[in-house]
């Protein structure tokens, strides 16, 4: 992995990344395919969206996938037909989100598998051989995801126990595949400074800002990312997990982060909310009804050049597994032209104006 | 519309339907988008699966859509994307398979809308209305479809009132859109031949053998259709309503039917049914949970050339909206593709060979 700064503009930064399935440019988007797909949609409909890479959840492909994978000398990438880079959740966050009956130890977290209630014990070392063998271009710790709102005891404890897996994982990295640090500590600053400095001393190829987005407040969040984001090491890819509306996006790009992911364009999507340049559209508004123009007249994405607001919206009344698909590409192509349009204002020194429009487009009708 | 036929075998033919929205090579099968959408597939799906004709259900499109083509003066083909050719179902057949509460008077039948509750009242006249509106490139009549079994004394008075409709919807079409009549009268030749009769007196656009595939065994339909298709008049369409898998489709073909349409290759897709040139294979079936290879090597499809059985069973398992996507598309691919092999046997004079390699496979193995 190479990681190259092309430009700064304030604690903004406009970067290419390079991992062993291609070259990304940051700030980047990742859409999220969970089990190996975005939902519904094919490897054509990602790259007409300009997708740039996808995040796959190792929690979801460990059973079946990575040892498909494994057995049969493929990667991940082969396996879904997606030639372009894929970072790996550990699983982490999924184990706690997902899983009822965890118990945790030093060791790792034992759980019922919530697809067939098998009992699955995960710890640092599994996860990480899960994705290797997966071939994840960037794989991630697996840590614990303190819950909102936790008190600073138990979140410290949480987040020893996350900075303890953090050398687990580091150690057992049997491959040269890269691996990124999770800052953790909740909501408590001086938590998330021993998390971070911790974790610098286990030199991991990237810093991500995890355990937000967990249901605190905006400012809570905000100011986390503004006060840590620049704290996380500047020659390497800083990544926010989880994170978010297009205006979350663009502050946190002013504080320094390079990469996220989110699952609010694919998931807001199948639910008839739309991205516009305007602020968001709802598609099951009555007023779409007999509407025959695109979501947005100025979009280029297959949905735009295709369908009309009336016609996705009696798909989505129909409940046709193409609404849900178009919905998601216009959803997917906006949020990829926003990193798009965020890296040309980086570049040319307009992200000051481009801020100002992203915020007021979605504060004001949100 | 014209049409011409090209080449004869037997009873068989092969020709050209010239449309409104396009020519059509016969036989053809007609893939079924209920609601102006075949079920998760885009318009470049259904053209990479060659797709050359859709059949929507004027019944699903009555209440909104067509009135926004009426209003705003645009055909269905514009408003779902789609510019080739069309056959609307007038409703005749969801009436009675889907509503409750049905009350048939000569004038029409009243109906609780299965969607919202609404009493509707569907008449021949309203039926042909809603096609012409919709901006069909062919309408059926709106007739009654006898269940089955039913006595001849019901189902001689379903076809009488069927007939009496057929009238009123060739009165009521105030368009020069084709219209095609639909031969009646259930299990019973008799009553066939009245219906047939009766028919060919209102000279339709094109002649359609009805009420078929409601459940009656396979040989009393094969039976009706080796009877009745050679008796449709020689120099217009033979449609054969909601017919079916490959081995009735060439059967019928051999007996002179030249139009087809079916659920089959979508529905039986999404629940993981998929057709190859050997027979079926079942995507559901553990065995093929480690299997890379496509469903048929020598299938070009875009699900074939991209994905692994092993990647569908997955996606499958996991409900991803891609699996159904996928495995309809190379269903629809399939069926376009045995079409298109039917003709050319047509043309070159191997239809015995190919009828008898098809019911091979299909029967065999079913």
């Amino acid at each position: 992995m190479k990681f190259r700064i092309k430009k700064k503009c304030h604690n903004a930064r406009s970067g290419l990344l390079e991992l062993q399935h291609g070259s990304v440019r940051t700030p980047v988007f990742m859409t999220i395919g969970t089990y190996g797909a975005v939902r519904g949609l094919c490897k054509n409909d990602l790259e007409n969206c300009k997708t740039e890479m996808m995040l796959c959840n190792a929690y979801h492909l460990m059973n079946n996938v990575a040892n498909i994978c494994f057995d049969q000398s493929i990667s991940l990438h082969e396996y879904i037909s997606w030639d372009k880079p894929i970072l790996t959740d550990s699983g982490g966050y999924q184990v706690f989100s997902l899983s009822s009956l965890t118990k945790i130890s030093e060791e790792g977290v034992t759980f019922k598998s919530p697809q067939n209630g098998d009992t699955i014990f995960l710890s640092p070392e599994k996860a990480i051989d899960v994705q290797i063998k997966l071939g994840s271009d960037i794989m991630m710790i697996f840590d614990e995801c303190a819950k909102y709102p936790l008190s600073w005891e138990l979140t410290r404890t949480s987040m020893e126990l996350s900075l303890h897996w953090a050398r687990l994982s580091k150690n057992s990295n049997y491959s040269s595949n890269p691996l990124f640090g999770i800052v953790q500590g909740g909501m408590y600053d001086d938590l998330r400074e021993i998390s971070l400095n911790e974790l610098l001393n286990l030199n991991f190829d990237g810093y991500a800002l995890g355990g937000l987005s967990v249901g605190e407040p905006n400012e809570l969040r905000e100011d986390i990312v503004t006060n840590f984001a620049p704290k996380l090491p500047f020659d390497k890819p800083r990544y926010l997990m989880g994170v978010g509306k297009p205006q979350d996006i663009i502050r946190a790009v002013n504080s320094g982060i390079d990469m996220f992911d989110c699952v609010i364009p694919t998931r807001n999507g199948r639910n008839g909310q739309l991205f516009t340049n305007n602020g968001t559209v709802n598609i099951r508004n009555k007023k779409y009804e007999n509407d025959l123009e695109p979501i947005d007249s100025g979009c280029p994405c297959f949905t735009c050049k295709n369908y009309s607001k009336s016609m996705l919206r009696h798909l989505d009344k129909c409940n046709d597994a193409l609404a849900a698909r178009l919905m998601s590409i216009h959803n997917v192509y906006f949020y990829q032209d926003l990193m798009s349009r965020i890296r040309a204002s980086i570049e040319n020194d307009s992200l000051d104006a481009l801020s100002k429009d992203i915020i007021e487009a979605f504060e004001e009708k949100k």
